[in-house]
């Protein structure tokens, strides 16, 4: 069967400006026609489907989003078992916001690949999904690299199962080895099935901020190198100036949060690398008034390196680099959205700014990237063209082009005209059929309500205890820490 | 229907030895008649087992168990809206035991109630419950009384949650109020339902191992009032000489594991008042083999304590207190029994040691109390109708006799002749029911194996990162507290 | 020698007000008389000072000061060796601030007794010590009741000694006795030459804010009876209405802090029972504006405390009970007073409102407890009589009467007239010897400024690292807790 | 004046064996003649020594010590004002024991250089000091990389005094800068007139037990850049394969502890790398019976990184590397040496394995290098003559040459027929004088006698408190961890 849209502005991705009155016609899941309604040949059983003053633009993708990405001790106990129905969940979140396409970038490999193979064979609805599993050299949920509380609180039992859920042979004992043992464990985790490679330049957890480096730049070659041999594109975690510069030039084919360098801004030197290249440059930036608001929240410190990460943010626009939308994307359990661990990060804005919630994080990113600055079609080519260009997909995916996926966002709005434009979407297509958005998620469980209070809650508020010091008294320092 | 059991020798509690030949008539689930088959009139549809060669004696009692134990953080997570089935699952592995009547004495109230009340009216096989929710005085399992260190780690929603299941207004916030008010707090608290009341003698957390005071002895004797007055027994967790004795003076029917008092045996003056009155004595002892092997794990200070506890246990047998046998039986999952924090507690030890196994302590504790001497009587009387007559139920069981309900074991072996012959049990009738015993637990959830390790488990373990901190470096004091 | 003082208004603390134009005759640091100038006969050799416009009272008491407070490790640390040279040096700023006897409730006995005896020798100059050593029942200041960080931090050569020299046998190891043992241990420590005995009858630091008992009524009043054996006053060291009412009951001379029972007000019973007995009632009052202040940076549920100590602190007055001024005077460290850790405690508030101060903290309560309506005389005589009459010091001191000690202090403004005006402080005379208050203290340690910053400083603040945790995201929990 | 030493054998470090019957002529601190002693022109005022049957060697050296090590808490606030009195200690004991230079490579610079200048300018006895200061990229005492427990318990004025002190402008903060501004700051700490630079290629405490990279290769490059510019060697921290690697090709004089690469064994590249260039390679090696003893102590992931440290040893004196002798040499305080967190750190083996002791860890080096099959005379060179080559301090010392300074040791037994025989110190020159050794040290702090116990502490002991925790509770988890 096949399916044609007609009336709508078509901005396809290619062109600098949207084209009115073009149709667009699909078969089999491919874009086989573009072109005025008179100039299309239409096959008997076509079912035509009028956006007439709407818009058209390629399905949204998300660089890095995880799927699921609740790493906290308790979530993990909880859902035990159903990490697949999990993921599903996201994925179809994801979908349902606009993002045809989403990578993960860390998360659970198995359970991954069986959401993304069921997606990918129509058993289930959802974003489609490639992912990386771990991120080479981090260690799991339960370690430095995320939360070292947990052995000792977790039975070791269950703490070596996640630890090894996410971790495999691909933790931070590679930080031992030489290039080429490296190498090797890479080829083998490659060999599971995974879409593309992420390691670590920097570290994640090791009790500097992100500034350690993780590994020699020798060793990073190696890593590349497998990844490429093997056909898959490689892209590096970086938080400092020198493991952003130092994975550009080892040859990742994108590098994670380039504007996230501590507290110094990218120099000249490297911002004209990633020019020159062709190593795809995310940015995760905050709106003025998400700064505003985390500002209120943090310490001096913490606000040096975002006054840093933003100025990274218009260099990159200035400088020409080929910046891709993404947000580390991930729905958290709501009892968490609550805690106040959450404040001081980037889920714990207001949801307009709130960069990090994967149903709408990426509007957030459209909105900010904008008042930094960027072209509206370089705003739309960051959430497509450029994301499909730097993992190697744009034959099938990016633009609206004829013999490619016929993956497509249909909006109210034009979204060249602000980037606010892009929540208004009236319809999602993908893979050439029509989204029903309304059934997703099909089973909420991150996105359902918190249940109510149990019955003795209340007794117990009315009745809580008053702490565990003397109050006032300055010898006793129990409890002060 | 009735059932006669025939050929048994029958050690009724009430005589000082069994009696040959007995039969024992039953109908409507009580004893309607005991004595040679000659003597009984036997109704037309009488079902007769022949139990010729073996010994019946009343239905094995306990005085302190906790059918729901664990309140380690992992296992409340994973076990959410399953409190019920956890405690289905013990009150049949009780039964399974030989125990027809176990009294809970600290656990989730409203979870508790529910299956006791559904065994009573026959919808699930177990053991008869009887419970008394929290234990007054305590905070919940999330805080200083049990494990401080979740508040932080557990999201918020969650811990005020299981916090509040387990206190309502009965916790540590009562220390603060004059006795006439506690007094109030608790007449609501038994107002829900529960079977009788356990206060807090002395703390359970607070630093300092069991030697704080909870409630003066004014508060003590309130409490003890409002029990009385609701016709609720009452019994006190104690843990010091003086937490002991003010309970006892103020009213107790019994007092818990009154031989842990620290490392200061139970002075003579106590012994006395437990003997002359009416106060039921639970005792928690250790086998000879159980002492030695803590022994090896504990601290010096810790022995000292475990040595005055079976110096009072021998004390208490001397003086003649009427002793019950309880052990805080109770199942923990089976990843909590792998962990290092159960060595060095009365479940870490052996199987044939462990006190505090639901499924075989109470055997463990009739052993250890035979070797410190307590006769073989008075070892059946305090499994059976010391706890029915501290808890007030004894007009209707711990012994056989006509009119009392007909909860008997049926053992291969004389129990008179050794203590180690109440573990061979051939049958257990609770209420003039025979128990499938085979059939128990219905639905093993923590008797259960342990799944088989992830796939992933394997590849980790072959390539675990080496630690923390420098090996060797006496400057890097991290990690090493 | 003998001195007289003339010309001033005597207020004598015995009468209800004073009297103008008395001339105070001194001899041998007695007064001998006190009249009128023409009444009185001069010896040959009096030395006479003109008081003319001035006030003279009794010499300022304090129930309750730490002449050495710091039991914060780095502070224990460093001062280790000099503990005498910095209980000198508080005796001194003491006795500057016109406290002419105070009363050390809590501190390393040894050093106490030895800086005790040698101003009592008149070795050095300094206020009165009397002296109590350890709270009986409380363990060191690395301990559970203190700062249980230290052990693991500390060297055990270093923890243990400190927790001993606090401690020696009446720790926390007390209340596994049982009242009789309790009692001889209490008779050693008396034996070493305390001048009072302080035990506690709430909990200092066990979890609870205060609210566990420590000792048992029976063990209460065996220590009572130790001490009086004795003949030495005892007092107790109370933090609930339960704690409260059992000292009084089990026969204290005096009540510490009796105005700090958590979240609930003292019953009118207890009111009755300390208005009606000779117990002394140690209140801690804070101004309205140190109150308001202090909710600013405290949780609802411990400024839930703060007010019913307020209210406490007015319903005392108006029972009539005897009241007398304390304030846990002591000398922190000013590296300590700038702590974060000081905030939230009365020592961190505004100078003027801060209670905890030795030098200032005793006109704080005197204008916080006129501001909660007590009269002018009874103010002065909660510094003076009713201090001598609680600790039975009175035949000695406390008013200014013929025979007793010359303990004075002279005013420039009348302090019938204000609280505020025991801050204009003129003179005093301490056993009938002017003070060269200027003087004191002769050795700044404490009260020393802070030495500047090393050459290396400036560098470092320049280029501060900035922090542990990656900022913003929210799945690296390292740190945040 | 001048000296004479006669009749010993003479090695001096450039020959392979001993030369028997030389004698030694001393003029202003330097070797002026070397010969039979027929062949020399001796001075009228020379002083004759005799040495008949001795053996001289050069003055041993140390690559590698801290004269002041102790970055405890506990020790640095107890010896604050007095860190010079402890490197004059230690500069001493190391003398004594036979060390006449010492490079010291991480300490407090201000007093590490103050005490450098008074033994040179002759105001003290001691060993030669080269310092360092802080290592390039290290954070201070009270931090992650050595501490991170004091922040919080320390208060924030002793915390920022002493971080600064040893970090000044050098510290972690490094990591996020450019390779140039790296170098900025580095010719910025080398203008304070340290001796030389050492650089953290591999992080020290940074929860990976020293796998992160702490600086880029290019980063590393300008590290090395400045110093050499400056006329300084540099050297590196490295813990890793990859950081030792990286090290070396930037261009370091030496690099330390080369053969703790964590769990993987030194790659043959890296070998070659080492033997073919004049980068000095310092070894940490334990004797056979040292690693016996450790293996007890720690975990199975440590003694593989022992093992690997092992082979390392032994692979690279097979290499051919220029191996240096060093320890970490340094005193700790002796009530540290007694805690626990001493055990499984090679300061807390016995005595005559214990690597890290300043007075004796050298003996231990030797000894230890012997059984790994190190040649006598490449025993001696590791501990002289490649050390002043390394340092490029080969013109004036490591050799007993004519025009050398005349830093000798006389021996009474042969060091060529056992390493055990570098014990056997008969008389230490240094700078041309004989050393008094039995005055050194001459104000002993650290190696002087820990006090007795207060007389407080028997009481303490004997009723010391019984824990936290009710014993052998499974359910309350606090104190368990």
């Amino acid at each position: 069967m096949s399916l044609l849209l007609t009336g709508a502005t078509v901005i396809d991705g290619v062109s600098e400006t949207g084209i009115d009155g073009r149709s667009i016609l699909v078969e089999n899941g491919r874009i086989v026609a573009i072109g005025r309604p008179d100039d299309l040949t239409i096959p008997a059983d076509t079912e035509t489907i009028d956006f007439s003053g709407k818009f058209i633009i390629p399905g949204l993708m998300n660089a890095n989003v995880h799927l699921f990405i609740n790493a906290l001790f308790e979530t993990l106990v909880r859902y035990e078992g159903r990490y697949d129905d999990l993921i599903a969940e996201a994925a179809q979140v994801a979908l349902r916001a606009g993002m045809t396409t989403v990578f993960d970038t860390w998360g659970p490999r198995r359970a991954l690949m069986a959401v993304r193979d069921k997606i990918e064979q129509g058993e289930i609805v959802g974003s489609r999904i490639r992912c990386a599993g771990n991120i080479i050299g981090f260690d799991g949920p339960f370690s430095g690299d995320f939360d070292s509380r947990i052995p000792g609180i977790g039975t070791t039992h269950f703490v070596d199962r996640v630890n090894a859920t996410w971790v495999e042979n691909t933790g931070r004992h590679l930080m031992w080895l030489t290039p080429e043992a490296v190498g090797d464990e890479v080829r083998q985790y490659i060999g599971h099935g995974i879409d593309f490679v992420k390691y670590a330049s920097n570290e994640h957890g090791g009790t500097s901020a992100g500034a350690f480096i993780q590994f020699s730049e020798r060793t990073q070659r190696a890593i590349v190198e497998e990844a490429h041999r093997a056909g898959l594109t490689v892209q590096s975690h970086t938080s400092s100036v020198e493991g952003l510069r130092m994975s550009i030039e080892a040859g990742c084919d994108l590098v994670q949060h380039c504007n996230m360098t501590g507290p110094t801004e990218i120099p000249r030197e490297t911002l004209d690398l990633l020019a020159q290249g062709e190593c795809g440059a995310v940015v995760f930036p905050l709106t003025d008034h998400g700064l505003a608001h985390l500002k209120e929240s943090i310490s001096d410190h913490e606000w040096t390196m975002w006054k840093a990460s933003d100025a990274n943010a218009r260099n990159l626009i200035e400088s020409g680099a080929m910046i891709l939308l993404a947000n580390d994307g991930g729905i958290f359990a709501p009892e968490v959205m609550q805690e106040p661990l959450i404040k001081g990060t980037w889920n714990g804005l207001p949801e307009e700014e709130a960069l990090g919630r994967l149903a709408s994080g990426h509007f957030v990113w459209l909105r900010a990237m904008e008042e930094k600055g960027m072209s509206p079609i370089d705003l739309l080519r960051a959430a497509t063209r450029n994301i499909a260009k730097a993992y190697k997909v744009d034959a099938d995916l990016g633009t609206l082009e004829v013999g490619k996926i016929a993956d497509m966002i249909v909006l109210d709005e034009d979204p060249l005209r602000g980037a606010k434009n892009y929540e208004s979407i009236h319809a999602v297509i993908k893979g050439g059929a029509l989204v029903d958005r309304d059934a997703l998620p099909e089973r909420p469980i991150l996105t359902a309500e918190l249940p109510a209070p149990v019955e003795e809650e209340a007794r117990f508020k009315r009745s809580l205890h008053h702490g565990e010091r003397l109050p006032g008294c300055p010898t006793c320092l129990n409890g002060t820490h």
